[in-house]
Order: C-alpha cells, then sequence, then structure tokens
C-alpha cells in the first residue's frame, strides 16, 4: 500500500520539497495548517506529516512545538534537514532592467535585502501570502513583475528562473519533522525530544534534570521553553538529546526527570539527519 | 526636560497602555517596528522605548530577544506586565444581531474564539493588520461591523464598547521591557538578563553555567535560546535571574559564566514587576 504523507502546503513550498527528499515514492498531500496535519496523522487520514519546526535564522517554530506538547498520541518519527535556496522567478523571456516589482513572502524579501538592493534598486518590493504566492502574483501583475521563490515552483508554474541562490545568507537552513502515530526504532545514530514542566519554580530543578544527562555524558542537542498558558513565568522546557529512549543510560536518565516533573512527555526517538 | 518614550505604535496599543502605566507624564512617540525604536534609543531620538518581550500564551517575542542580542549599547532598564482585556467595539447605536462581520487581528480573533463562537456564530471573522486598525476597518465597513481592540481605541475613535473582556483565556497576559541606554541601579527587588554562547557543544557546558546559579542559590526567572544565525543546532541562551548584577553573589556568577562563554552580555538589570 502507497503510504500516504500530508505536508504544509500548497503545492512547491519547501516542505513538499522536504517531503520529496524523505520519500519519493509516497502520496503526498497538501495541507493548509499545521495542525490540521497534527489532526489527520491521529485520525488515520494519512500515515505521516511533514511539518517545519526550526529555522536557523528564524528559530523555532512554535505551533509545531505547541501541537507536539498537547496533542497526544503524536511523535516525531524522524527529522529532514533542507537548505533553504531562494530563486528568482519571472515569465520567459522578461529582462532584469524591466522589472518593477518583486514579490514574495515578507521573510524572503527580508532574507535577499542585499540582492534586491544591488540589482534592483528602484523596484517595488510587495508581500505576498507564501513565496507560492508570489508566483501567482507576478503571473497577475500589470507592471512586470518577478517573484522570489523555490526552485519547484518554477516547473510547477511554468516560469524562468532568471536569479538562483539569491539568499544573503549562506546559512539558511530549515529542519523538518515528520509526524506519526508512533516514533521510530534504535538505528544507533539517534536523537530523543522531550518535554517537561514542573509544579514551582526553585533554583535547582531544571539544573537537576540537565544534570542526569551530564552525569551520563548524555550530549544535548536543543533546550526551548514555551509558555504553559496558564501563568506567565511557568514554562514547559523541550530538551533534544543524543541517543534512543531504549538505550539504557538515556532510559534512566529519562525515567529520573520523570520523576520529577509535574508534567512529562517523550516526543519521540529517531534518527538523526545525515547531511 | 520631559522624558521622551518611543513605543511599538500605533496610537491605542497594548503596548502605548504599558507605557502610560509605566509613566504618565512622558512625551509618548509611536514608531512602526520594534528594530526602529532600538536605534532611536541608541542616537539619541527617544531617551527609552518600550516593546513587548513576551506573552502568556504566545510566547517570547523574538525580534526584542534578538534586537537585545544584537545591538550594542542596548540595555533593559524596567519591566511592565499588562492583562490583555480584548474589547468588543462597534459604531453608536449597533445591535448585536445585526453585526455580520467581526474584523480584529487574526491573534486577537483566535483569543476570542469561544466568544465569538457563542454569540456570533453566522458572522465572518476577517483579519486587520492590527488590532487598533481593525476600528479602521470596522468604521469603513459597508455590512454592519464590530472589532476586537484594546479598550483605549474606543475612546480614541469615538465608538462604543459593547463587550467586555472577552478573551477566552483570563491569563493572557503580555510583558514589556523599557529599552535605555543603561539598565537600572539596585533598588533590592531586581533580575537580571543576560545571554551568552558556547564555542562548542559538550554534554557539560550549559548544565556548569547553570551551576554557578543554582550553587548560590540564585533563582532562574526564564531560560530560552535562539539560533546564533550561523549554524543549524547553535543557540544563544537567554537567562533571566533574581537580583542585581551589582549583588555580590550575582556579581561572581555572571563573571565566572562570562569566563566560560565565547559571547556573553548583560541585558541589564533592573526591578521586577510586583503586580
Amino acid at each position: 500500500m502507497i503510504k500516504r504523507i500530508g505536508f504544509l502546503g500548497p503545492t512547491g513550498t519547501y516542505t513538499e520539497e522536504a517531503s520529496l527528499k524523505y520519500d519519493q515514492t509516497a502520496d503526498l498531500m497538501p495541507f493548509s495548517t499545521i495542525s490540521s496535519i497534527g489532526q489527520a496523522v491521529s485520525s488515520g487520514l494519512i500515515n505521516q506529516g511533514v511539518v517545519p519546526i526550526e529555522n536557523s535564522l528564524e528559530g523555532s517554530v512554535t505551533f509545531t512545538l505547541d501541537l507536539l506538547i498537547s496533542q497526544s498520541g503524536l511523535f516525531i518519527s524522524d527529522e529532514i534537514v533542507l537548505p533553504i535556496q531562494h530563486y528568482l522567478l519571472g515569465l520567459p523571456g522578461i529582462h532584469f532592467p524591466d522589472i518593477e516589482v518583486i514579490y514574495s513572502h515578507p521573510q524572503a524579501l527580508a532574507q535577499c535585502q542585499t540582492f534586491l538592493d544591488q540589482c534592483f534598486p528602484k523596484a517595488t518590493r510587495t508581500a505576498s501570502l507564501s513565496t507560492v504566492a508570489a508566483v501567482t502574483d507576478m503571473r497577475n501583475s500589470q507592471i512586470p513583475a518577478a517573484a522570489i521563490a523555490p526552485k519547484r515552483a518554477a516547473k510547477l508554474h511554468n516560469v524562468e528562473i532568471i536569479g538562483q541562490d539569491i539568499q544573503d545568507n549562506s546559512n539558511n537552513v530549515t529542519r523538518f519533522v515528520v509526524l506519526a502515530p508512533q516514533d521510530h526504532d534504535r538505528t544507533g545514530f539517534d536523537k530523543t525530544s522531550i518535554c517537561f514542566s514542573f509544579n514551582q519554580d526553585s533554583p535547582g530543578v531544571l539544573y537537576d534534570v540537565l544534570g542526569e544527562f551530564a552525569e551520563r555524558k548524555i550530549n544535548l542537542a536543543k533546550i526551548e521553553s514555551r509558555p504553559t498558558k496558564e501563568l506567565l513565568g511557568q514554562y514547559i522546557f523541550l530538551v533534544d538529546c543524543e541517543g534512543h529512549r531504549e538505550e539504557p543510560l538515556v532510559n534512566k536518565a529519562l525515567s529520573l526527570i520523570s520523576e520529577r516533573a509535574n508534567m512529562f512527555k517523550i516526543l519521540g526517538s529517531y534518527p538523526r539527519w545525515d547531511s
């Protein structure tokens, strides 16, 4: 049976590109929101869902973190890391000097600022709802226009690539996670994501928790906090550590942490992305 | 001389309300972006600037964190905590059953979802650029409309309050910080914000740093991470601890941390908000 994978759409987004990198044989279905992907995985409508969780310039995608924290029966079963490369797209035959307006998502416009300042100092920059919507906006424009979008959007919309890799910072990378009803078996090169909170603040609690990892020489890949949404100043901590939850040392650390915590959830063990 | 305070505008926003709570005698000036407030403080155009840093439901305002990390000569000199209370505003004489469209910022619409479902199951919800812009959109609407906005916007735009405290979650609170060229003197009831990063990952570095606080029984109010924007998986940590940087125990902990860190910055010591 062909696997059904949902992704944050529309067709042509970086999330679709990540999904294709993850599984070329699956049946890919676009969804309009991150939470609708979570629901579709839980209800069995799709087998897995691909959503962004972190960008090297912007930081965490808080919608994804909050979904993982709050929705039961939803786990991370894989991760995908994708370099974000912006392309300048135009209608066939257009020339640089003719372009008067550049469409894209505000984030993409901001990420290509130096390129735009140098090559299009006089062009108007106009916000689109997404980098894919920018291509449609460009097509519908009454005055000569270009769009900043993913490479794949050029093929899908039958427009020309007139500039490639135009982002100012070459360290623009997004990490995606695969959401599934269960996490991944041990591979020997894994990481584990957990979240937890405490009943009360005290100087030592978070320190003691991190000590369970340090004591066992378990490397931490990430630590992040999100509001509990109950009281300002109370947080849910999200920690990524190296190793699989079934490895004895990791298992021991997690069970000691769960004893101290008010809320504790294993978000999943899954293979580390090897670039 | 009258103090000039910049705030994230336009006039009528919650940030203006926080600024008035902080200083009623100052000359308040609206700014359109958080970074323009940072620049205006650094250039001396304004004495202080008020910006949101954290909401109890949405989490950190990453623009503010990144500005504090990257801009030198900019410090936190105070904090203000404001309960966010949404009001339903309409043109004088309008009745609930006539309302066909509700305008507001998408976040405010989401935060009043239960109220809207119960009282306006058939009304269209339409996104505005801000809660203040929603009032203008409501005034310009061809069909009977209402807007979700701060109380202050009613007075400024001469419209009526037709519903108050309509948010679903009563724990909706925003914390604002006052940006200034220097932080605050000791008051005896203070907190200190710092940020730091390490040259390399190792199981123990963050743990050791938190240990400097734990060892001295210094309570941590917050820990947060932001990307370095150089490499995925490398972070700048932001920590709020209790006490002033001039108190001997805090001072000792900070100097030991600065020795271990690759990058280290004291974002400021300032009085803790007492609600």
